[in-house]
C-alpha cells in the first residue's frame, strides 16, 4: 500500500472527511461513497448540515448529520453529493461561503452527480474539467468548467464523478489515491463491487429511447430551473454562455 | 411496463415495501436497494427497526426508522439486509417471529448480503437455493439451503443476493419483476448505473491474494461466531452438517 500512498501527501495522517448533507439529496450519492470512505484506513468520515438535524433525502430516506456545518474542523476530503435539494442552495451565501472556506483549506474535494453544480455556484469549478449527472452535464458550462464525457474526471485536488451511483468508482479511486490500490481493493472485495447490471440502461445512450424520453419529461420541470439558475450563476460569475 | 408485470401478482395493486434496520447492518445492503425500490410507481418503501429510534450502521452512519416492527403492516415486499449486527439477532426469537410472519404474507422476501443469514436462523431457508456475501457462503447449508455461487439467485418468491453492493443488481432485477423491465431500465438511467469500478478486486477470485488475505483477516473474529452460531442453528433446526 505505499505505491500511491503519498500522491496527496495523505501517508500517515489521520484524514478528516466530511459530506455535507441536505434535504432532498439523493441518498445514494453520499451512501455509496460512505461505505468506501469510511473504511479507510487512519480516517474520520462524518455528516455536515447546515442544522444539526436529521434530513431527508429525495425519496424520504432520514439520515443524521454528526454535527452542523459551523462546527465542522477543516476538512481533508470535502465530499459534496447531489440531488434537486441542492438547487435552492445555490444561492445561499452562507452555505457558498462555507464550501469555498473548507474547499480552499481541503486536500481533495470530491463531487458526486449534480454536487458540482453547488460547487459550481460558489465560483470553485470555474477553469477545471468537470463531470456531472448526465441531465444537466450541459450545465457544467455556465459556471466556467470543461465537460467531459466520462464518468470519473479529476482536475487537479478535485475528483467528479457522474451520477449517482457513479460516487462508488469515484471513491475507490479516490481511496486509492489517499491510501494506496491495495486499500482501495481491500474495501471493495468486502463490498463485493463486481456489478452486474440485469439491463443495459445506465447510460442516455444505452437506454431504450422511450425509457430517455421518460426520464427526461420527469426531470423537465427540475431541469427548467437549474438552467434558469445556471444563467443567474453565469451572470453572477462573469462568465459569458456561448 | 406490461410484459412482466403480472408475474407476482402485483400489477396495480400498490405495494408495500419494508426494510428491516437493525444497528450494525451494513448499510449499503439497505441504501442500495432503497434507492431503486423507492423509485418503483405505486409503492411505499419504509423502514423498521425493533425499537423507533435511529440506527448506526456498522460504520457509524445513522438512519432514522419509519417505524417500531410492533407497528410495521403486513408488507408485500421484506428486505433483509445484512451486518455484523444481525449475528445477536439470530437467536432473538421476538425478530425470528415477526420475520417469519411476515415472511408468510409477503409476496416477495429480498436478502442482501448476510440477510440470508438471519432468514435461516428463522428457519425461512431450508430447501431454498440461496447465496450471501462471500465469507459466509460455506454457512448457507447450516440453515438447510444450498448455496449458489452467483450473484443473483431467485427461489419461488426468494430473491437472494451476493454481498453489499450486489443489492443493487438484485434490486434491479425485483423492480422488474414486480413493475416490468421498462420500469427497472428508467430507475437504472436515473442512478446512471453503468458501473466502472477502477480496480478488478470484487470478488475473492479476482482480488490480489495479499488483498483476500487482509479482508479473510480483518473477519476472522466474527467469521468464528458465525460459525458457532450456525453449528447451533443447524442443531436446532435438526439440519445435520455433513
Amino acid at each position: 500500500m505505499t505505491d500511491q500512498q503519498d500522491q496527496n501527501g495523505a501517508a500517515g495522517r489521520h484524514l478528516q472527511i466530511g459530506t455535507f448533507l441536505f434535504d432532498d439529496v439523493d441518498q445514494i450519492d453520499v451512501t455509496g461513497p460512505f461505505e468506501v470512505l469510511s473504511r479507510l484506513p487512519n480516517a474520520t468520515h462524518r455528516f455536515f448540515a447546515v442544522e444539526n438535524r436529521p434530513i431527508r433525502d429525495v425519496m424520504g430516506m432520514r439520515l443524521v448529520p454528526d454535527a452542523a456545518i459551523s462546527e465542522a474542523p477543516q476538512l481533508d476530503i470535502l465530499h459534496m453529493p447531489g440531488g434537486p435539494g441542492n438547487e435552492p442552495l445555490m444561492e445561499d451565501e452562507a452555505v457558498l461561503n462555507w464550501l469555498r472556506h473548507q474547499a480552499g483549506g481541503a486536500m481533495a474535494v470530491f463531487s458526486v452527480c449534480t454536487g458540482a453544480l453547488l460547487l459550481g455556484a460558489a465560483g470553485l469549478i470555474v477553469g477545471k474539467r468537470a463531470t456531472t449527472h448526465w441531465t444537466t452535464h450541459h450545465l457544467l458550462h455556465s459556471f466556467g468548467a470543461t465537460a467531459v464525457d466520462a464518468r470519473v474526471v479529476r482536475d487537479g485536488s478535485y475528483l467528479f464523478t457522474a451520477g449517482v451511483t457513479a460516487g462508488i468508482d469515484g471513491a475507490l479511486q479516490l481511496a486509492a489515491d489517499l491510501r494506496g490500490q491495495s486499500a482501495a481493493e481491500l474495501i471493495q472485495l468486502e463490498m463485493e463491487y463486481a456489478p452486474e447490471p440485469p439491463f443495459n440502461s445506465g447510460t442516455p445512450e444505452a437506454a431504450p429511447a422511450e425509457v430517455l424520453a421518460a426520464v427526461r419529461l420527469g426531470d423537465s420541470e427540475l431541469a427548467g430551473r437549474r438552467a434558469a439558475t445556471a444563467r443567474r450563476m453565469a451572470k453572477l460569475l462573469g462568465i459569458s454562455r456561448t
